[in-house]
């Protein structure tokens, strides 16, 4: 139905399947209604207005993880953004135009003198964004953890402008990606939803506002037992899924929204190999779930429809700039992928694979056929 | 000099040194010369017209991975282009238009039904493009080895249709990026040497004209003993340089002339660790050096001018999407990097960071300051 317009574009391109985009945003947001839990998504990921339109209608409340997002989508109409990478000075401006664009702005900080040159700037400016604390609730990346002492002089400098509103805290579990399996997952969900109600608790205790206790990450949004105090969850590839988030028992392969489509340009018969058109660019050398399965490699092979390739069960298992080799068996398999033909790979981690490429060719299974496109870079 | 332009820059942004770069341009024009080879260097990696027009001058000859390449170097006015992966018949339309549009430009394949249809297609539409036959020389990638049988048969399909110009042969051992030090480059360089020029005998054997017997990349270009019956290299990376390159013995230290520009973002002490605002997308999961260095991580951190990272010899040694991590010992180290200074980080592997990247800033000794635009995407 949708082959001769596949057949026309040109390789390697970006697939999106807006069935399965659909169903993927309904579940999440069934799930977290059944928690009482704000869905606030990560566009990290979808970088699309047209996905974040789908995702929690018109307006917001969105993530973001770069300015161009948050400018992106703030001319796209989203009024409320949380952008939930660290603030720093350099960004003020670029933070200030945004408010007084009439965004509802949210940024993180994680550090005393950022905080403090917020304050500054703010009382100079009149600019008010809404401010969460981040807390490290294991990942180890960025944040204080519940229990640091800066965790209450961060909030006890941004009570000092009256145009800033500190509103609470920020965590995301990023961890939870390398869990050895669902069970890990679930108990790192946990230690992720303690640890920022306990970092909430302590500000509450110390007499600051605690509107907003934000946490999550698809797998942690998908596993958690309970969200008790959490008001709201960031998860963001949930959208799309990927083979990483199967493997952590997020999705099941037919959840698989995200594909690059490739076309065989090659046959290397002496090395066994097909070689495809989709390589280190549009695949990305992320090993995500080969860490786990080397079998994934740098991406599974579908056919050009995404059914199970003719070939069997293959992967990507070697990368160049702009090639791909699909390690075969012998000349049957040869045979089932032609050069010419196309297949569809899907990746070990979308949001990683989705940058190298602008626009999305979105495929339906009513036989509509879109391009939206994507906000990349910084 | 350039710090103030510098600190002023949204980061993570991509940073070029002109005069590394025209050093490292001038090295290799001059290396290939001594050989009498020519360069038609791959712009796989720069990109740029502005680039190119300073690695050859205004014209060409160039080598380009993508049709995106082929048609901005055209528009840009590159009239001599090597379209250096397998053409398939999906491209042939594309293929056509940059003909039409008074463009030399040369494809290649490896593949006996592809060469048919060329020729169909030259016979049908009157395109010619000139072809070269991919050979294998122990990448094994693209390309029919020297011997294989289906190289005649390649090149007896071409022959058949009088637009197309049939013009020799074209290899690439990429797998010498992957030598495990330079006497072993210096070994890959002469197997691509003596594969690609048997081949050409072959061919020439047979009664066909042989006007290419094309090679290369950075580090054979780099260390072969000599190139003898080699007519053209095509080298990308040089113009860069990378720490792989480095590692491989291709530069100093002082020839890498493209790094990113980071902020230090925040400052996790519980975890030990600087985070900087350039993730998995402005570095890019390459590991390219690491697997031999593991200390090279995924870059090697530089204060904001290029010089010594003021923390000692430091590396990001962990990704997220929009955050890097950089182990530091103690706090001499976070004092060293404050939150909101800036730093310079070599990539792995310039090609794939690079393409992250929609221009450069172009910084120079003589304190001039360009922009300079990349083609991304196919």
């Amino acid at each position: 139905m949708t082959a001769a317009w596949l057949a026309e574009l040109d390789t390697p391109a970006l697939l999106l399947d807006r069935d399965r985009l659909t169903a993927n945003l309904a579940r999440m947001r069934r799930r977290l209604e059944d928690h009482g839990v704000t869905l606030r998504p990560h566009l990290k990921t979808a970088k699309s207005p047209a996905v974040a339109r789908l995702a929690v209608g018109d307006g917001g409340p969105i993530t973001v993880s770069t300015l161009r997002e948050a400018e992106g989508f703030a001319a796209a109409g989203f009024a409320d953004i949380t952008y939930a990478v660290s603030i720093t000075p350099a960004r003020f401006a670029r933070m200030a135009r945004l408010l007084a664009s009439g965004v509802r702005l949210t940024v993180v900080t994680d550090d005393v003198t950022t905080a403090e040159a917020l304050v500054d700037f703010a009382a100079r400016t009149g600019a008010g964004p809404r401010v969460l604390i981040e807390i490290d609730t294991g990942g180890r990346r960025a944040g204080v953890t519940p229990e640091d002492p800066r965790l209450l002089a961060i909030a006890d400098r941004l009570t000092r402008a009256p145009a800033l509103a500190l509103d609470g805290v920020l965590t995301h579990a990023g961890h939870a990606y390398d869990a050895a399996d669902t069970e890990a997952v679930a108990r790192i969900a946990e230690a992720e939803r303690a640890g920022v109600v306990r970092a909430a608790a302590r500000l509450a205790d110390a007499g600051h506002p605690v509107r907003v206790v934000s946490a999550g990450s698809t797998p942690t949004a998908t596993h958690a037992r309970h969200l008790d105090g959490v008001t709201e969850m960031r998860p963001g590839v949930y959208m799309f899924q990927d083979l990483q988030q199967f493997l952590l028992g997020s999705c099941a392969e037919a959840d698989l929204a995200l594909s690059v489509l490739a076309t065989v340009i090659g046959h290397n018969r002496a090395a066994g190999k097909i070689v495809v058109d989709a390589g280190a660019l549009a695949l990305s050398k992320d090993r995500g779930a080969a860490l786990r399965d080397p079998a994934l490699g740098y991406g599974l092979v579908l056919d050009a429809d995404g059914g199970p390739c003719p070939a069997g069960r293959l992967a990507v298992q070697e990368l160049h700039q702009e090639h791909g080799l699909i390690p075969v068996a012998d000349d049957a398999d040869f045979a089932a992928l032609a050069v010419g033909s196309r297949v569809r790979i899907l990746p070990n981690h979308a949001c990683i694979t989705a940058a190298a490429f602008d626009h999305y060719r979105v495929v339906a299974a009513d036989g509509t056929l879109e391009t939206w496109p994507r906000f990349n870079g910084w």
